[in-house]
């Protein structure tokens, strides 16, 4: 059975300095592989920073753009998938999202934010319409959310429904909401029968808090791996065949009756 | 605005003793009533007992029995709304029921449970059909779910979009699923913006060691009221301005997309 070890990268970087986020990028994963981790998690919009208002679009860039190219080396150097959260410029559009990059630098996914928070988001980004991106990783399903996203139970459902084991969620989780991580995140994870890897930015920026609290939630109800609220990196394995059995013990997905949601959807 | 306050009564009465029970219940209804209470939630299968075996069908009634009258004559005694359960007859089906009795006696909602949990539900229930049933109480609007129905949150959504503002809910939560009451219980709570009544059984029985920790859970993410692991009658409010004040400050509903979750339904 497949195991994934998988790290997360709590932090804030340097909001509005690329360069200096694509260097802790490069150095974490190498601490990241040097603990036999084969994929690190980063928050959302790791690479630009969150609260840094226009400069969202200013340093938006095309999926295929110079970042990307960083990012694929840094991957491709250390033998570690990198799943990271920056703004995507495609024409007159910039969507928040997150991209998944493989061990070998090869681009896996790219996900578009569905569900925007707040008055900043609203502004700046455009929505997402796929809920459901996926890829393969080492033999395990793996799907992508970010923040806000979570906290809508159908969302981490559909995720459920077609497949996903491990749920990345790159997040900006602020003040005052840290039941999210405490709660919400072990409750997604316990519901829909998955991992959750939910990697948090950490202290002021702008007008924001983050809380870090970032964690690794296994399906079984238990928190894998639980960050404090400064930088940190942190790690915690994927286990599917934890995950059978998880599943076998608590039947949710087939005791579910479609047939009775329709006023959901 | 209407406050309701509510009582939770945690307690496996005597199981396979309909008569002890209603006893039970009657001087449950007077202490509660004595603190304020306007209604009162009992566990699931309160009247009857939950692991008694075949004689679940032998104590079945129909809605319209002498035990539910004589519910009703200890919640017009007293001036308070009373959620029970009990096995309940219709024609050669039982169902595994939860009925809203009004304050002045009168039946105001019978809610049959549509997600049968384990071996034993399956064996002697027939799952209700009717995902939302509602009734009002002193300005609330009162939404019924049983047990294991809460753990899916397609079932407390459906009540939060048909508006909901306190969902009750009899449950039989057994070791090792304290999880559910003291992490998911509170999540539905919030991720739905509602009250949540949890009401467990208590101690052994048959095969199982129900856990107790029923809790009113509020929508902003906190406990109003808890009970530990024995007998108790715990009591707390419904205050629908800290539930309007939550519900802007918690757009949930409003920031659902619908259209992103065909495959839920």
């Amino acid at each position: 059975m497949p195991s994934l070890r998988t790290a997360l990268l709590q932090s804030s970087g340097r909001p509005g300095h690329v360069d200096t986020n694509l260097a802790a990028l490069d150095e974490a994963a190498r601490r990241a592989a040097d603990a036999g981790a084969r994929l690190m998690v980063c928050p959302e919009l790791f690479l630009t920073g969150y609260a840094i208002g226009a400069d969202v679009a200013r340093l938006a860039e095309p999926a295929d753009g110079p970042s990307a190219g960083a990012v694929a080396r840094i991957a491709a150097r250390h033998g570690l998938a990198v799943l990271y959260g920056c703004p995507e410029l495609d024409g007159e559009r910039i969507f928040n999202t997150a991209r998944l990059v493989g061990p070998d630098g090869a681009a896996l996914a790219n996900y578009r934010k569905t569900h925007l928070f707040g008055d900043f988001e609203q502004e700046w980004f455009t929505p997402g319409e796929h809920p459901v991106v996926q890829a393969e990783l080492d033999g395990v399903r793996i799907g992508i959310l970010i923040c806000y996203d979570v906290e809508f139970p159908e969302n981490v459902r559909a995720h459920a429904l077609a497949g996903t084991e491990l749920l990345l969620v790159p997040t900006a989780l602020m003040h005052p909401y840290q039941f999210v991580a405490e709660s919400l995140v072990p409750v997604r994870a316990f519901e829909s029968q998955m991992y959750v890897a939910y990697t948090d930015r950490t202290g002021p920026e702008g007008a924001f808090e983050f809380v870090g609290l970032s964690c690794l939630a296994g399906p079984d109800g238990t928190v894998r791996a639980r960050a404090g609220r400064g930088e940190e990196l942190i790690i915690g394995d994927v286990d599917t065949a934890l995950l059978g059995a998880s599943r076998e013990a608590n039947p949710y997905l087939r005791d579910r009756r479609p047939g009775l949601y329709g006023s959901l959807a």
